[in-house]
């Protein structure tokens, strides 16, 4: 069978992942698994996470390019962080070598498409694809989750609407090797306290660092081994490691680094070689 | 094939879902999940919420009232907030146009119920259908999951019991309009803050209301500007809306509602012209 | 088919549950889904909770020892409480009459495993059935939750690795029977603010056992009526009674026990007769 211009050579596999700031105790996030399951009952349903900080764009983005990686070929990925629902931010979908990401442009599909190889971006505006009603509210059921189903469906992204050339990124720094430091900033803090800066190994493989790190952060100057796992250090004591994404972390073995130190998203953070 | 009287004619479909006050840290959603699969392997599982409020059955009887009409024709709701388990009240079916639910008679089923258009009521009393040891403290897992399985599976809503007349119902109040003013009450308040009321879009569509309202609520008396979207107001500024559930909400663009007001559930709202 | 020595002869049912203490915020449980669906898109997941205490093994060993026996034959539990991941403690599978179990040697599988008739342990070794690069400080991704999505898949256990005598197993005190008292301990507080302990119907069903029982626990002496269910006392009343796992617990009907004694996972209870 031949294939027009545009069209996507990767096989939908029916999976379909949910990254949002809902919460888990309102309807919102059933909704959206209704409306896909309504179009697309064999679809199987994946939770990233809905407890991505209200309004926090930057943050969905990050998770999102986590996981996205690890997900079979085809695999269809909604995101909804959305604090401009209904005004004149564009519904999307980002076609990339591995998957597609459906969501607002606002940013938070960006940093999980650059990672899979984007292919296109596409305004959605087939309204044969969305719910019958679209409210001004809430989107990621009447418009992201149906689009989902429908792509899960086999749906090719030429029906969805006319490819754009720009969409939103989300503000992140760029990590900076300047006075030999290398300077970055504060990803993420994880449920176990974990402090993940956007300091990736490669930034921090020079000669001149050994197995210490001088590290500033939140106004403190912390002199921290850099360790292979979390039970390298002592039992509540700070150590650095490189986690399970290639990040610079900051880390208490078997207790919560932000709960020492009290940093927060965004925090700068310089680290240089002891 | 031809059907007997009280027979189900519509087919089901495969999916249960689950609304529960039990929280996500203990096994008691699991228990209930492995429950309807170890009857029914090939039922697709969707969480509504865990995470009512502990005993709250209007709230639990609102959430679901929220999504069951997204769902596909045929999809089983058990629903347990369950203060009285194990004591007399009784556990039952509702059968209605398009679905089913499963739970406790106190009147957590009865709004999604009426919104589907409910057939009939029935007790469960076959014994064939539950698990065959029934604890006095958990019929979500002995009773009312092992139920919806069999039903997933096709079995008759005839040989769950005999149908009953009368059910339990929530309290609610309802929705006056006195004074020229309407009254009625919040019904949630959702994970982002926003105020939900009992509300709707009919009570306050007379020609006398025009793009601000006046509000009384928690002792206060505001007036906000009916807006279309969270973005019709400035950052963190108050508004009102029609909400994705057709409720008029009390919101704040990126903030939140209830941490400017101290609203909360069951509290009287009166709305009237400016 | 002839089956050689050491082969499981017990059916894969495609059904992997998860068991975690990442909480739902972060990646990492969505990271472990991924994996296993890479691997077996046929893999039916259920999360068992992921809101166990961090670094709590025995928490997590009770929770997972309450659920398993709901589960259909076949299953396989992935539980990941890990504090030392990335040293020297073991991986494991260990299979059981009905189940297989896999997770890190620090005792969080076994209580569970004793439950469904423990057959052999393995120490994971087979490279090809984790993910081709392993980190330091996610195993739940690169290795267990692998392992599982092919135990799903048909994978014999004999593959994994060769069997183990000898594992880890974490503390619990066990009851004792004393001075004409039953001795025991906290398992867990639950959601709804109920204490349960680890003694049993059995430990309290000798005949100078009467409706009333007197209860030590955390500095106070109590007598309860040991009731069929929660709301064998009045509203907001202390009272005992034996849970949906078998368990003495102590509750408060529609209220929480733990709000109006305090008490705290480990903490001794003692039983007398009245």
């Amino acid at each position: 069978m031949s294939r027009g211009a545009g069209e996507t050579t990767i096989l939908s596999n029916r999976i379909i992942t949910l990254t949002t700031d809902f919460g888990l105790k309102d309807p919102y996030v059933a909704e959206m698994k209704a409306a896909i399951l309504q179009i697309c009952p064999e679809a199987v349903l994946v939770d990233i996470t809905h407890e991505i900080e209200k309004f926090n764009v930057q943050m969905g983005a990050f998770i999102l390019s986590c996981v996205v990686g690890y997900f079979p070929e085809g695999t269809i990925h909604v995101a909804v962080i959305d604090p401009s629902v209904g005004t004149k931010r564009r519904p999307i979908v980002i076609e990339t070598q591995r998957s597609f990401l459906v969501g607002p442009d606002n940013g938070v599909l960006i940093l999980a498409s650059e990672r899979e190889g984007i292919r296109n971006y596409r305004e959605i505006v087939n309204r044969r694809l969305t719910l019958p009603k679209i409210s001004t509210t809430f989107h990621g059921r009447d418009i992201f989750a149906p689009v989902a189903a429908h792509l899960a469906k086999g749906t090719k992204t030429t029906e969805i609407g006319p490819e754009i050339n720009k969409v939103a990124r989300p503000l992140f720094t760029k990590v900076t090797d300047r006075n030999s430091a290398v300077n970055g900033e504060v990803l993420h803090i994880d449920d176990f306290g974990n402090i993940i800066t956007n300091i990736t190994e490669v930034h921090i493989s020079r000669p001149d660092y050994s197995d210490w790190l001088e590290i500033k952060l939140a106004g403190r100057k912390l002199k921290l081994r850099l360790c292979k796992t979390y039970g390298g250090a002592q039992k509540n004591e700070l150590l650095a490691l490189i986690g399970s994404h290639g990040y610079l972390e900051i880390a208490v073995n078997q207790g919560s680094a932000v709960g020492k130190l009290g940093a927060k998203q965004r925090d700068r953070v310089s680290v240089s070689p002891v």
